[in-house]
């Protein structure tokens, strides 16, 4: 059988009963390292699990998912993600290479960052579509992020903004030489988010395509969410472009306000503002009964 | 401390590790029974747990939530909550009571069917907003859902629908007489959903404002997500309104698909298809790249 397990989002005790009896017994175990981490090593794991784990990277899990899968008609070998198993894409793929090759599957799931946001006190219902947004450079700045959230905005629904990780990245001189040597892991912040969204929107309104946010834009910055130490800050995007500090580190996330909002949503996250007095004055104009 | 407690969506093994310490040490359990249902009984968490659990309906948390909250500035108390603690209103509810209150707050959440929806192969990136479906009674079809779904369709997102679920609720006749009599509960089934958005579909076409979806729209219908009895059927909404022996019991929910459906998730949801042949003509010719 092969068994997808979902890790959650904060340290080692947060598998589940059920996830854990599994994972004592597994023949093998691989941890999936790349599409987002929890807040604790892989040594804390292997200590906990009193078994050896398999750091899967995105390498292993989309070139040699037949390691992965091997014999798992015979033995029980379980993967573990961080979060709920069906957070990414790479996963279903997985699983529909099991299915080609008749392995049985179970998943075992378990919170994910797309619900455990509901604990900013923002409705779940009232979420568009989760974006991503990954570190610009120089020459790359991928926008398409400022569609969906326009779609999103239009119809009044807050927008999860989920941050960019590398974890073993090549730089391009490595790479180019083929030298196997990794760059230091990165993870966006909130700060980092919000600058880059700011600049989006001021290319767009250069480009007479802007106006889906602003400075003055309602948002909420995440960080380590669903562990002990989770901490949110909410004000503008202005104001969370300076944030950081108070968030402390990884992971990081970001919380778009809809128009849509309740006014017990804006009651629960007010808690955490920067500045109580500018996020009612903004509140009272830009989305109190604006449904 | 109150803390909130997410019980996951099958069994009493769904609940975390860290979850469990808390159950266990705390001074008074109270189990949430009316936003959703896990699979087991509360007999077969009280035995698990090896303690006492009190059930909190509706109106004790809604109106006695001071009970609830009872001493918690000194003692544990730990409120359960099926799926995430954060899935329902009520419960940032009574975060703020808690709060007004002093006491200190924590959360451990799990996994809810917002992400858990992701088992269909659907990714979590192309849902929308979240809509609810309420048993239609001969005078009351309320169709506020159907604007929702609306919206999402109009960008091309997956719909996850929530159906009702009816438990302690009294009869017209006994609630004007004052008897405290309860009907059983009622849980809907796809095929009630499907066959109530097929009513709607109509009257918004005869009132010039239908076209969101018809009976060839494809969706999934899902039961028992996270447990290990999980089943999913995919199919046109005509064919899921005759499905609901082939999923069995409660609990239900529905899917209905976006049209920017990457194609590896028609191929992870064809497999649950009650005719992949009508499946593989209605993707081809309304949903296959489309985006």
């Amino acid at each position: 059988m092969l068994y997808l397990i979902g890790l959650g989002l904060g340290d080692e005790t947060d598998i589940t009963v059920k996830g854990l009896t599994i994972v004592k017994k597994a023949a093998r175990l691989y941890l999936e390292a790349y599409t987002s981490i929890l807040l604790v090593d892989k040594a804390v794991l292997e200590q906990y699990y009193g078994r050896e784990v398999i750091l899967a990277d995105r390498e292993m899990v989309e070139s040699s998912s037949d390691d992965i899968l091997h014999d798992a008609q015979n033995v029980d070998v379980a993967f573990l993600v961080v979060g709920d198993p069906f957070g990414a894409t790479t996963h279903t793929d997985l699983v529909l290479r099991a299915r080609a090759l008749k392995i049985p599957i179970s998943s075992i799931p378990n919170a994910s960052i797309m619900s455990a946001i509901g604990a900013t006190g923002l409705q779940l219902y009232n979420f568009g579509q989760t974006v991503s947004m990954v570190f610009f450079t120089e020459t790359w700045k991928p926008a398409s992020f400022y569609d969906r959230i326009r779609e999103n905005r239009n119809i009044g629904l807050h927008t999860l903004v989920l941050l960019d990780i590398k974890v073993k990245e090549q730089s391009l001189e490595n790479m180019a030489r083929g030298r196997k040597i990794y760059e230091p892991p990165r993870y966006m912040t909130v700060g980092q988010c919000a600058s880059q969204m700011l600049e989006i929107e001021e290319v767009k309104t250069a480009e007479g395509e802007g106006g889906v946010y602003g400075e003055e834009s309602l948002a909420i910055g995440v960080a380590r969410i669903g562990g002990e130490t989770e901490k949110f800050v909410s004000g503008t995007l202005k104001q969370l472009c300076l944030a950081d500090q108070e968030l402390g580190g990884p992971l990081h996330s970001l919380v778009l306000l809809g128009r849509r909002t309740h006014e017990l949503e804006s009651e629960y996250v007010r808690e955490f503002a920067v500045s109580k007095e500018d996020w009612d004055r903004i509140w009272k104009r830009d989305y109190e009964g604006k449904q």
